[in-house]
């Protein structure tokens, strides 16, 4: 096999959803990246905001991207952005209404300027280099998401980012069949596919079966309706605008990011919303309870986002009353469910009724369930198979469900991140793999924790700290004051107040009866002293000065 | 109404759910408890080993606790038993294999001498002070479970602990139709009843759908099928037992409290597993893949379990090897999703097939959904009810469904841990609010940290700490050393490595130019040029000693 015929699949990232944030293609050493997304963390990273993948691999090749190429909307796909263009100054390719969202995120960012982009359509086609770049449209919970097939000289490739087969959805246009079938008969060599929910029987609901949930609510409803969804759901906020105008009330839209977004897609035709139908949020909330409905953030109970503000009582603009109704339109993203039930209780104590999609079908799953997978697997029949979006399990089930289809098994690959996967000749066969980790995210600087800070977090989080100070006489290796003695996050005031003072004599006795003086025996005579005391292990630190 | 007709319900605890590990009933100041749980922290709950209901209000009234009647084996029913008995010296009452269970904890924490035992069979009844209370046999995930019937001169109140109608239960003994019938008949005034699956449509299926899953997983495996579940889930032990015997495979248990319960449950006859059937775990490990059954602890991902250090590479007696088959048969607990997700991914990993009820019926629920609620209220058409056992979100849902059956609307009450309800003259009320939160159980002793010890520890976990010591000659206020710094869990070392020197002369051009000598101001200087520099907000300690 010629080498020139080589193409290079690399998911990039740590740990974590495979290929779900971002992807390279590397053919003959031109690259086109899809997707520059960010991951939210998860529980036991302490302190982190965000995660990036790490593109490592793309900087030391920065000329030789030619063209970052998103395939919708959402944060797990748009969300880096701002980092990667300025590091990576490719056109970023992107439909319209993908490209309003990123222009917005840029534009937050102060990162405008730095991004050359480039307008496709669903449908259409670009010569990238090597790469011929196929656009077609899928359907999913935000419009005018594509998916790619990718020719090169080594073979025709689909990538099937988010999707799923509605038949019925809001936007009206489904999946597109029609070129699925086209690049089955062509022959297709590979095919990546959103893995999110292989773990799932059956067909996901189409997204109209929301519809008729929401008017119920609406119609039901004494008070307020307060429906909390990801800012970038547009064809949820479609919805909830058809079943406020049913039922005669009036929508506000709270938050930034909603306003933001409903605007873009309002003004990109995206959303058919009348204008009269909305109006500003402190006109809302002079209105009768009744007439309202108030669109905002924080389905997922995070603590900064409307919701989770209004579930604590520290909502600036407004509170909830008795009588609200509070709609969580969405599922919890895995890890997030105790915050989420959280959320809800605290809701639900505040006297809100609390509607969620384990009550009623007021959300569905953007993405292909089991027999929709195997559709996929049947209409494109592809050669080889390597499912993407997801970890180990779902990917381990999908590779089931390709096998069962009938993709040879031999022709199944399952990698994780930096695992390079190539294509040559035909054949798939695995290549090198490449370093690559998490990024964290927090605060101004990105990158600058690792898992050594985390770790060191985990461990000031289970047992607190104990700091010691002690100033000694220079000559006399006396103490010159009694040590000085704080904790945090070990013991109660009420324990501190005892256990200090013998700490403080322990190491008095330490000093001027063993004659210790140095920290570390110092400190490993304390840890022993408080498991001893206490059965924990704090940090203990010493500071020793001496004059 | 006569105060001397008054019963008061108490469920006892924090947040949580309500009544789940221990509640009190009390007339004419006599008190018997029900259940001494434990509760398992929630993720933001750092450091904590589990925690234990808050009963302050038994302690105030120790001589007048009666009794300690536990319902069953589980540990969120007898977990904190050792910590009760040792403060309120009361009989505790239990069927036998509970009793079992019981006697097993308290040898193991060294309490055996300090707990009076009483036996009682379901179908019997105890008189103790004025509560009559009689036992009656419910189907859950263990053999032996039982609900009361307390009648007092208040009334009649029905006490559903865990349960679900289960028609073919593994040990051949479904819940006590006729009990509930004849309850109905004598009136009951109030009902208490189990809300975990409030929000679960259907009928939870009957445990003996896992028999045939196992079979087929035994079958189907080419190498050691390691089965993971709760020590205390006795039925699913003989499942597996069944299973195993089934497919010519030897058992081997693993981990301490699996070898005790099912020791127990056997001498007991509640389990039907024949010697020859059974072998020792190093036994085990020398025979063929192909014959091997281990039956282990960690199906909730537990990194000290079992399968948690299996999964890190991490277990002492045997490792994963090839052709290995993990069987997780347990539902994630709320909060525990992500380990286990983590869990599997990291058994996938290390090669090993991992099945969990994801993918086939390796577990049922132990708790009835929302047809057998319907069930148990119109069987039992209580006057009154009162959702137990889940959070507001499951009593509340719990509540809706007795409305909907039919309770009056103002008949039914939903509280949490520390509302008192009345029962008097065959009408409930709200009676006060008690003190109560979580009691943390961290180490050795209990109690001693607070909800102000977490948020430290939060946020010592969030942004990590920064430690500077100063030394000032006393007379001229200057510095004696350059400041010593220490960081943890704040940046990498790389950072540190830059960042610590423009601390230090920070923090020396602060005390010699502007002549700060207080290490409140230095603290407020440090962190503002920290947030400034990293956007991050460590906790900042300075120590300062003059000589």
């Amino acid at each position: 096999m010629s080498k020139k015929n080589k193409l290079r699949i690399i998911p990039l990232g740590g740990l974590g959803e495979v290929g779900k944030n971002m992807m390279a293609y590397e053919f003959g050493g031109d690259i086109i990246v899809v997707d520059a997304g960010i991951m939210f963390p998860m529980n036991d990273m302490l302190g982190v905001d965000y995660i990036i993948p790490d593109y490592a691999y793309l900087l030391d090749r920065v000329d030789r991207v030619l063209a970052i190429i998103i395939t919708h909307g959402h944060e797990d796909h748009i969300g880096a952005i701002h980092h990667v263009i300025s590091q990576i100054p490719a056109p970023v390719y992107a439909t319209p209404l993908t490209r309003g969202l990123i222009e917005a995120k840029l534009l937050r960012n102060n990162a405008q300027d730095k991004a050359e982009m480039v307008t496709v359509q669903a449908g259409e086609k670009s010569q990238i280099g090597p790469f011929t770049v196929e656009y077609f449209h899928v359907s999913h919970s935000i419009p005018d998401a594509v998916a790619l097939a990718i020719t090169t000289p080594a073979g025709l490739v689909v990538h099937m980012s988010d999707f799923k087969f509605d038949h019925t959805p809001v936007d009206g246009w489904p999946t597109d069949f029609a070129k699925l079938a086209e690049f089955a008969n062509r022959g297709v060599d590979l095919l990546l596919s959103d893995s999110t929910n292989a773990e799932r029987p059956g067909w996901t609901p189409s997204e109209t079966v929301i519809g008729p949930a929401f008017d119920k609510v609406l119609k039901e409803a004494k008070g307020r309706v307060i429906v909390a969804t990801f800012a970038s759901l547009i064809s949820r906020v479609q919805q909830v605008a058809d079943a406020t105008a049913k039922n005669g009330r009036k929508m506000a839209l709270a938050g930034p990011s909603m306003v933001d977004n409903v605007k873009i897609a309002r003004k990109m035709g995206y959303l058919q919303i009348p204008d009269e139908l909305i109006v500003p949020l402190d006109q809302a909330l002079k209105m009768q309870d009744h007439k309202v409905v108030l669109m905002c953030t924080g389905s997922q109970g995070e603590p900064s986002s409307i919701v989770g503000r209004l579930s604590a009582g520290t909502n600036r603009q407004f509170d909830l009353k008795d009588g609200d109704t509070v709609v969580l339109s969405s599922h919890p993203i895995p890890g997030n469910e105790e915050t989420i039930s959280k959320t809800i209780n605290r809701l639900l104590r505040r006297g809100a009724i609390v509607i969620h999609d384990g009550i009623a079908p007021v959300h569905v799953s953007g993405h292909a369930s089991q027999e929709e997978q195997k559709l996929l697997l049947n209409l494109v029949r592809p050669k080889h198979f390597m499912p993407i979006h997801g970890e180990l399990r779902q990917l381990t089930r999908h590779a089931d469900l390709a096998k069962q289809v009938g993709v040879p098994p031999e022709n199944v690959v399952v990698v994780e991140n930096g695992q390079v996967v190539e294509l040559v000749g035909n054949k798939m066969m695995l290549g090198e793999r490449i370093p690559g980790d998490y990024v964290f995210v927090d605060g101004e600087s990105i990158g600058d924790i690792d898992h050594g800070v985390m770790r060191e977090r985990g461990q000031l989080a289970r047992n607190g700290i104990m700091l010691i100070d002690i100033s000694l006489d220079k000559l006399s290796g006396r103490l010159l004051n009694e040590p000085e003695i704080i904790t945090r996050g070990f013991v109660s005031p009420e324990d501190a107040e005892l256990l200090i003072p013998e700490v403080r004599s322990c190491v008095m006795e330490m000093i001027h009866g063993s004659g210790l003086d140095n920290e570390k025996d110092i400190i490993s005579a304390v840890k022993s002293y408080l498991y001893e005391q206490t059965k924990r292990r704090p940090m203990v630190f010493v500071t020793m000065s001496k004059a």
